[in-house]
């Protein structure tokens, strides 16, 4: 890997000080906590704001509150090349997931404006509204509208002061009726590419600068339902309990393992019970019911088909011998989405041409180049991440992988510029 | 069992509506809940005051915040013959647990009343304050002072509004600078009895209408954290996963599989986990921490001494092969009760002599009968409830199964009166 600085026209101390700035919107005394919606989440746009201005950017919000800077191309027609990310954060973590994306795109604008280049094309940078799962309980809110699959159900479902998705879009600043077709329709971007951090250890592992996404892995979840019988814990004899918490540990176990075997198989697959409702969860009472969420993802769709019936299968038997019942309801699903091959060749050779070693992975997190896969040509460019660590106050990249990632996105977004038609 | 009533002077009627109007201080939508500290407690409370009154008994308030009603004796020196229970339920669940007690003793005071019959000791009915787990994590709260229980610790705990329970006894109407030492110390009274539902389904499978209860099972709570780490659920492989979930699942299964081992054993033992706090708890993180709340009950010193050692060291290995910590410790102790075997004897001779057949049996649930023994004499009589259930909605017994554990109670009052010194 080379460390020096060989795309003189980025500014790493001032992307590098950006990141800080825009994490210090953050709830006080739990970092890095940024929801979508929030009042620190309109107050760190507004200084986002004024960084796109800075970078020489276009700035105004679409209708489905995506934040979006632009910087025209020679070509009036030609579509926009487009990069971005998103601000917003789970609780407790998002020091650099989705911000980068953003940052990093503002830094390309900017050494471009600086430099006083034009590109054929248009360059935009956006800034997606609520990737991570709002407290509307839908992810991807800004990405899904603009390729129109934001429908009229997410759009009303309720956060838990009763307000509907639709009027937090309102509130944001967009336009909700405008959503009912694409805000970008198939075919409407020249391309689109983002960064991120890899979210996992693999790069850190082999020691890489940079991952070149090759699918975003589809995800399927599932409410997992176990009913017995809520009993006094003290009066209540063991061989009569119907005792729904040990119904649910013999699925914990058996997701878990069934996922393990598939380890050495050609698909990456991984399968996590991490919601957990336990009913009435009290500690002298035998818990009547368990309410858990088991998602699974994979590149593979087979996988995904197959994944949750053959671990009920194999353990309904066990769990309906304690007297309960187990009901197993699939609540979402997405297919795997590729990145179109002549992205992944093109990235490659962007990083290969800067002196990168890099690696072919598929992306076990869901992004919102899933939804800008719909608008055209997609790409995704990962850095490592300490320990590969993310959602979590721990959370790390250094400033160097920050700048190796960037450079990369600024060599992408010039082969592009002169790889692709201009009409 | 007999069918009529031949304790003529029991008003079976007055009783059940007593127990009806007292259950109606419920939270609206969510029967049958009147948790202690509440207004709706304090509502319950007045009204029990103009029925304690209307029976015949002075009323006061101690200083830990019971309920008093006593009638005197004809022996003005002679110790009290106490009854009583509690009037205050857990979240859903309390339509007879406790208030049967109370209103029991009420009952039995109004038939001496209105017989005019003087007994040689006083009659006491209390209704101890919280005996469920309260809002500031302690149950027995009445009792316990009673008994000079209640410390320091305990009086410093605060609820989730960060009120402590001492300024919850004196919001009540209790004196807490006065329960530094037991309100009623040891042999101040002549004897305790407590009427309660079973909780369990003992004497309704057996078709046994009364209960004589033999001891009190002791309780041991442990604090069990699995420690692991919280990582992104789609990045993090199966196999550099510690997820403290599985871990978790581990010791639920391991703990009821060593209770239910020792079902066929000379001991009472049950075992819980009733309790679990999962996070990050999100259907897209792997689980990095789990508490959970073990609950072990029995008779047994032994049993409660080494269960929990037990349990922990057979699935220490398990759970630490999966890189997660495993840490138990114990949060609370409380030994077996035995109630008083002349107290056991009487109230079986009482019950055989109103023809009612009956077992000698544990009580699996604690009581504040526990804490009354350290102030004399304790004795328990039990009724079945319906398909054993308590502390839910569907917490049920027939008008005629509290009359014949309220004919058992009078009698049982009356035999100690006779037998017992007034000096």
């Amino acid at each position: 890997m080379k460390t020096a600085n060989n795309t003189p026209a980025l500014n790493p101390t001032r992307l590098w000080e950006r990141v800080d700035a825009l994490a210090q919107y953050t709830v006080a005394g739990q970092p890095w906590t940024r929801r979508a919606f929030s009042d620190l989440f309109l107050q760190a746009r507004a200084w986002l704001t004024t960084q796109f201005e800075a970078a020489g950017l276009t700035v105004h919000l679409d209708a489905a509150g995506n934040l979006v800077g632009r910087r025209e191309g020679r070509n009036p027609n030609a579509k926009p090349i487009v990069t971005g990310s998103h601000c917003d954060t789970v609780l407790s973590g998002g020091r650099f997931d989705g911000i980068i994306g953003v940052l990093a795109g503002i830094e390309v604008a900017h050494a471009l404006h600086e430099q006083g280049v034009i590109l054929d094309h248009p360059f935009e940078v956006i800034d997606f509204l609520s990737e991570e799962p709002s407290d509307y309980g839908i992810s991807c809110v800004g990405s899904r509208a603009i390729a129109g699959l934001l429908d009229e159900t997410m759009l009303n479902a309720r956060d838990q002061t009763g307000e509907t998705l639709a009027a937090g879009i309102a509130r944001v600043g967009g336009n909700p009726p405008a959503l009912s077709m694409p805000l970008r329709p198939t075919g409407s971007t020249a391309a689109f590419v983002e960064l991120h951090i890899e979210q996992g250890p693999v790069l850190e592992t082999k020691g890489l600068p940079i991952g070149i996404v090759t699918n975003i892995v589809g995800i399927r979840r599932y409410k997992v339902m176990i009913d017995g019988q809520p009993d006094h814990a003290g009066t209540t004899p063991m061989n009569i309990r119907r005792d729904a918490l040990v119904g649910a540990a013999r699925v914990i176990e058996v997701v878990n393992g069934h996922a393990r075997s598939m380890l050495d198989g050609p698909d990456y697959v991984v399968a996590t019970i991490g919601h957990l409702v336990l009913t009435p969860n009290a500690s002298n009472a035998v818990p009547g019911h368990v309410e858990m969420m088991l998602e699974v993802r994979s590149d593979s769709p087979a996988v995904l088909r197959t994944f949750a019936d053959d671990v009920m299968s194999g353990v309904r038997d066990r769990v309906e011998s304690l007297g309960l019942q187990l009901v197993c309801t699939q609540v979402s699903d997405s297919l795997p989405t590729h990145c179109t091959p002549f992205m992944v060749d093109l990235i490659e050779q962007a990083a290969t041409n800067l002196g990168y070693a890099c690696l072919r992975m598929p992306s076990g997190a869901g992004h919102d180049a899933v939804y800008l896969a719909k608008t055209g040509p997609m790409g995704m460019i990962f850095i490592p991440c300490l320990k590969g660590r993310s959602h979590c106050p721990e959370e790390w990249i250094e400033p160097r992988q920050l700048l190796d990632g960037t450079r990369v996105l600024y060599e992408t977004v010039m082969a592009l510029d002169r790889s692709l038609p201009v009409n």
